[in-house]
């Protein structure tokens, strides 16, 4: 049996999604919860994404096989009792055999956050910071450029892999200016690595001055991993959700 | 020169407000900066009043005496470049020398937050969690209770100083209701120890009808510390201004 679990989670104590030797890590928890249930026996999950440390969920997907019989509503209580306050499973659903998390996905949204109040200590480890001017117009444009579907190769700074494409469809960013805070939004079939956080310091350069739309443009279509330099800040990054 | 300093926290790393040997504490960190910024030499701070650990502030306010003839402004600039980013200088300003942050108080406002959703990982460590259903009703009516001058000794659990006035004046307990959380206000010309988490709680038990209105009043006019023992989560408590 596949069962689908929908988990939000605060990032900030975490070393990302994956498993990784000595680091405490989501997928880490919630393995060894699994693990639990069934006897000691490892549960390998499957999650639609990595998401890197510090970066938050509020809808992030992963599926396991079980053949423990619970009803979903019972999954979700049981797993919820024995996880750590910052995880918490929001819905599951049993699914059929060849449901994948990852490559079942066909669409996501990530939200970046920005906080224009430097002094607020509330939100150092849930927005990145920009106490300097924003020209909000000029991120708007900046956001436009990386809607459509195209080579996204100059905003992911992953290995390249020669034989996987690099192209994806954004089907929007756009730009939302709040009292104190801005949020980015960032919907599309896919993200390359690191390609959400490139994207959004790439946009607050603009609103900064330092580069214009046309060089967000040229960026794009160099196809080449060095051009942007630019990464913000993990913190400010919530996948918000994942579409099937 | 007497010197006002408005600060907001994250209450969350600290052991309350006031200096324990060994303890992280708020005043601690706000004395270690002033004590670089006078060559070494220790600088008393006076708060309104302490806070608990994990309480949080939006406006705690407290002042110190100096010779360092700086503008309220680089005051600000300088303390909030040498403290950690979850104690923020607000504002700072000049005050007369007969000013003292606790003394000439005239009154103070209190936030408690309750989430009703258990499933947020954000919100752990900023409001208690309360999954069973409340009765705002019976909440209003038990907070109204509290309004008004009385001797509020049942609802403070610090120790019974004779010479010491439990007589306060409240002015508001109000109780307001969103899609997932409650927020309480407490306006007053002052509040004992633990008295505002005592008196949350106190509510949410009459919402959770675990006790009556009339249970409430007979409580307050006990007069007695032994009469309550409810004392909401501290992380819920913001102190949210402080009048002079």
């Amino acid at each position: 049996m596949v069962i689908k679990c929908v988990v939000s989670y605060d990032g900030t104590n975490y070393k990302g999604w994956q498993v990784q030797p000595g680091l405490i890590t989501v997928q880490k928890v919630i393995q060894d919860v699994l693990a639990k249930m069934h006897s000691g026996n490892h549960v390998e999950i499957a999650a639609s994404g990595r998401t890197d440390a510090q970066v938050h969920a509020l809808g992030q997907v992963f599926h396991f096989e079980t053949n423990i019989p619970l009803p979903p509503d019972q999954w979700k209580y049981k797993l919820n009792c024995m996880l750590p306050k910052d995880v918490r499973i929001q819905d599951v659903s049993i699914e059929k055999d060849d449901f994948h998390a990852r490559f079942s996905c066909v669409s996501k949204r990530y939200d970046y956050y920005i906080s224009l109040n430097e002094n607020n200590p509330f939100v150092r480890n849930y927005m990145s910071i920009e106490k300097r001017p924003l020209d909000i117009k000029q991120m708007e444009l900046a956001a436009k450029v990386f809607e459509g579907t195209h080579d996204y190769t100059s905003f992911s700074s992953g290995k390249i892999h020669e034989e996987k494409s690099r192209i994806r469809t954004i089907t929007e960013v756009s730009v939302h200016k709040y009292d104190e805070h801005i949020q980015l939004v960032f919907k599309g079939d896919g993200f390359l690595r690191y390609q959400v956080r490139m994207m959004a310091q790439t946009i607050i350069e603009a609103g900064l001055h330092h580069i214009e739309v046309e060089d967000v443009r040229r960026m794009l279509e160099a196809k080449d991993k060095h051009v942007c330099r630019y990464k913000a800040d993990p913190c400010g990054l919530y996948l918000v959700e994942v579409n099937y």
